[in-house]
């Protein structure tokens, strides 16, 4: 990574322009609702943006599906929802078709597998996860292990791999970290895991959508993650979890839901676990909510992981030439890796004064990024819809913000979602 | 009960329609999506119809909110829906609205509520529910005694109040019986579950938006239920849970997600559980699912559940009026009770044959009921959108399937979702 001294704020704009030109994906943006173009949406690993093909779907679904077909609608179009998203969802994580499900949300998704991981591995005593884990997932093994009189042990992201031992009942950790986009090396630690008898629980949530993902090639156990961010599925969709099809069998769900049963129309008093998959569902699915999740898969697998992640990769490559040129004379600190291969599709910026950075650039700046506790800003990148003109458009703005000191109007406070 | 030896089928629905032109509520009907004013639709307690603001507001959801404010959606219109829609339901009833809470699925809502209430009750060894629970709660029930060494007792309806002892750690039962439409005396047995020391968890999803339902003065300490029945939340919408203020702190969801954490976006690395109701999120709930339960919330409010309740018993009354004059001769039976306060707002009847009659009705006769194992035949009346000339008109077409034995054609198998 070398600063490019010939950029000023215009060649630099230009430059975008050129690359956005080439752009093999440029297609995909006109599949998304854009009000606003000079609006620059820099929070797609946050909430994805609205693809028009939902708009219209979710239309049919809610008045002729619903409205239309009333409870038929579950035998026409529903009952197999889970499996079908689930199935193509597969595709985007290198998974079987019947080794994915989607269901409940990320939280209770990752409850559901590590409480049955755990149970099948009641000889060993330890959870392992890392400090730069989701917060989340964090709090949820806190309260697993309290409730099986687990050890919790929270290392620092380098100490996983020489945390290991026999003690270890599971490993979790998030594919790509949420606040620096740092990559795990999944192969390698997944395969380190199995070593001491470890079960692994990758959580994909910032990572699936925005780059290929291989689990049955890592011989992954399991795997939680989330839909409404580089998938597009909508605010709070429901999420999904993976188990790899040899241990479906012996592991069983905390949560005995109907939907989960071998026959949930039957009505028996005895619970039987389904066969397969199936088995890790719980209530009833949110079939509207799920609906939406649809186009958005589709639309990934029309434009292939492998592209998306070429251009996601020469993206985040740009923002962090254009940080060289344009922030780090502010103060503005790289806090993403620089090798791409272990580079998600966020960038994340470090500044003391990041919250009312953050602020500035939406209420003033139109550019939306986010901000993380307690001194990030990340800048998402979604390639079906990010231009390289957005990237370049996005730090030029944030420049002019410490340029013109904006951001000292702004209080020293913090909120937001993820 | 009496039958009416002047009825015949043309004088019926004379007599049908003057009861509609008299009744006060009718005027809600235009309120919902009816294509088709011949299909007669009594699967209103399985998917409630869809209300016509529902499209409306979905449609303003998608586009607007999500498509057009992105992830500002969250702090101007999503971040207090659980809460703001748990207020409105918890007029319903009868709970402060700070003790409801949507989320999840009812299964999922039971398992946290059934598992936090048995930590506290670890001293006692038993959970007693009875056989006419819905089987998913007795799944859930049998996965949370597997897994805290309680025993479970499963018992006949009417011997509830008997089997209970000092060793009842907890008493679940559905309010409204699924299959036959019995409602238990909430009040009484609450009452004496607290007696021997029980906590007490009712399940309403057949009861809420159906009648008036009295939480706070029953004393009840937790309740579960369902949106997609009587308040026409649409397939699969996310569920209800309630906890009565003063258990709320001594409680612990065991799903400790970052919803139900005290300061979600801090990003700290330790659980500590949020005050009061909040504490019994868990992951990050389905938005879209979620806002389209709003309008029928408000339609029940606007209607009144006193005035609901009395059209429902006046029409249960005439559904087995009916059933008396033009049904009973063909061996179908009355699987519902016959006292109206024991009653709620579905008729079940109970035929050898009820599954190929149902199947008749649906296929050829315009009439959607359901059906459950063995042989049940169930008439949801939901007060808001069933007519006295639907249930006149449902029950001549039933007869008619028998008098020309249509229903022979159909296979004996089943299959239906609740």
């Amino acid at each position: 990574m070398s600063t490019n001294p010939s950029w000023n704020e215009h060649s630099v704009v230009e430059y975008a322009k050129s690359l956005d030109a080439i752009d093999p994906l440029r297609r995909f943006r006109d599949e998304f609702v854009i009000d606003d173009p000079d609006l620059i949406y820099l929070d797609g690993n946050s909430l994805g943006r609205l693809p028009n093909r939902t708009m219209k779907r979710m239309e049919e679904a809610v008045r002729d599906q619903w409205g239309g077909r009333l409870v038929r609608g579950w035998g026409e179009h529903w009952i197999d929802l889970p499996n079908r998203l689930g199935a193509k969802i597969a595709q985007l994580i290198g998974a079987q078709s019947d080794e994915v499900l989607v269901c409940d949300s990320t939280s209770v998704n990752f409850y559901k597998l590590i409480m049955a991981a755990l149970e099948v591995q009641s000889e060993k005593s330890e959870i392992l996860t890392d400090d730069a884990n989701f917060p989340s997932d964090i709090y949820l093994l806190q309260g697993c292990a309290k409730q099986l009189s687990q050890r919790l042990k929270i290392v620092p992201q380098a100490e996983v791999a020489s945390s290991l031992g026999l003690e270890t009942a599971i490993v979790t950790l998030s594919h790509t970290s949420f606040k620096s986009g740092y990559i795990h090396p999944m192969q390698e630690l997944t395969a380190k895991a199995h070593e001491v008898g470890a079960l692994m629980l990758w959580d994909l949530s910032h990572s699936v959508g925005a780059m290929p993902i291989d689990l049955n090639g890592s011989n992954v156990d399991l795997a939680v993650g989330c839909t409404y961010k580089y998938l597009n599925g909508g605010p709070g969709a429901p999420a999904f979890l993976y188990v790899r099809r040899d241990l479906q069998e012996k592991l069983l769900n905390p949560i005995w839901g109907w939907f989960g049963q071998k026959d949930p129309f039957g009505f028996s008093l005895d619970y039987r676990p389904a066969d397969g998959i199936q088995r890790f569902m719980a209530g009833t699915p949110n079939i509207l909510s799920m609906i939406a999740i649809e186009s958005g898969v589709d639309l990934l697998l029309e434009a292939g992981m492998d592209r998306i992640r070429e251009k996601s990769v020469s993206q985040t490559e740009f923002l962090i030439q254009l940080w060289d040129n344009f922030l780090r004379k502010y103060g503005v600190a790289l806090n993403s890796p620089t090798d791409s291969v272990y580079r998600g599709s966020h960038v994340s910026f470090g500044h003391p004064q990041a919250f009312q950075v953050d602020q500035a650039l939406i209420e003033e700046m139109k550019v939306i990024p986010d901000f993380r506790q307690p001194d990030n800003i990340r800048f998402g990148v979604t390639p079906l819809s990010t231009s390289f003109e957005d990237l370049a458009q996005a730090v030029l703005r944030m420049s002019a913000v410490f340029e013109q000191g904006i951001y000292q109007k702004y209080p020293e406070q913090a909120n937001g979602v993820t």
